[in-house]
């Protein structure tokens, strides 16, 4: 693309980095941020700088946090001997939606994924070892994403701890509720009639 | 969504502004702008800020410029008697990039559209008006869209010039070069066989 500008294919480019975000969507964007006011472009400005400058990570979950610890960690009223092990923040959120867990967390920041170079020592997988360590932690919930990674890290992690006492489950996979059987995936419904649960009413 | 930070909230918030930009998608760009470096943001918050402090409308065409005249316009090789009125940029450089035209442009900034309420005055309508007045255009083509806002545009613009001494075309409609007939819709299909050209080899 020939820009009649270099401040204009600067920012394009700039925006163009963004995940999902190809040359045309980022003209696009930046031709949108073109007709904004001043004071709505340094909004975005301070708050894109703002994340390196304040955020921290929760040094016991390692969620992001605006404090030390996160207010799940800070929370006395959450049960600290299980934890959830997920991939990240947005599972986090995705988790408390439920409202069906009051345990804490570990974020692992990734999942272990060789194709992309990223192994077990780019995640926090030592600092969750150190906190089964510690021997508060009696349980570990995997709720991480039935994929090939995710599978994957599952997997190290539970070879890695098990020479603790802890007990390691992971959340069910099956047939979504409210979805149609016949559109389910053979895998899924496969293993979901190998993994059948007692029936409750 | 409730997030365990005011710094990411902001952020997202932000981000989610931008067009075709929601929440979720918004969380996952500033996720990933959570893993980039420092000066990698600072480079992205300089070039937005950038947008407003440094880049400039070339006062002929209303083209985005970082001078005050546009390479185009300043380009004495370009005939000066031929505009070619555009909506934005990105047809400008969609044009500029056939190599087809070596006329001018003059840059609308939108199309009149009543639904979001913008009328002709929001547009640059008065300047073409005035760049035709100063009598050297010639010819005036239409590279518009043919949608709705934009044979609107045309039609009012068209209105506005009747009075004057210029040759008024619009870009040709028709079937798409390398596409199939059977998969044309209706209405360009009978425009096409109405606007039939003389065959040439």
């Amino acid at each position: 693309m020939e820009f009649p500008s270099k401040v204009l294919e600067d920012a394009v480019n700039q925006y163009a980095k963004l995940p999902g975000v190809g040359k045309r969507t980022a003209l696009r964007l930046v031709l949108h941020l073109l007709k904004q006011d001043e004071p709505q472009l340094q909004e975005l400005a301070a708050s894109t700088l703002r994340l390196k400058s304040h955020l921290k990570f929760c040094k016991e979950c390692f969620n992001i946090s605006d404090d030390v610890i996160c207010e799940i960690c800070a929370d006395a009223g959450r049960d600290e001997t299980i934890l959830c092990v997920v991939e990240d923040l947005r599972d986090v959120m995705a988790i408390e939606n439920t409202n069906y867990f009051n345990g804490r967390y570990h974020v692992l920041g990734g999942l272990v994924s060789p194709l992309d170079g990223i192994g077990p020592d780019d995640l926090e997988v030592e600092s969750l070892i150190q906190r089964i360590e510690n021997g508060k932690v009696k349980e570990l919930i995997f709720a991480i994403s039935p994929t090939m990674e995710g599978d994957t890290t599952s997997f190290y992690i539970s070879k890695r701890v098990k020479e603790f006492p802890v007990v390691i489950s992971t959340i069910a996979r099956g047939i979504s509720i409210g979805s149609e059987l016949e559109y389910a995936d053979e895998v899924t419904l496969g293993r979901s009639l190998a993994d059948r649960i007692p029936f409750k009413i």
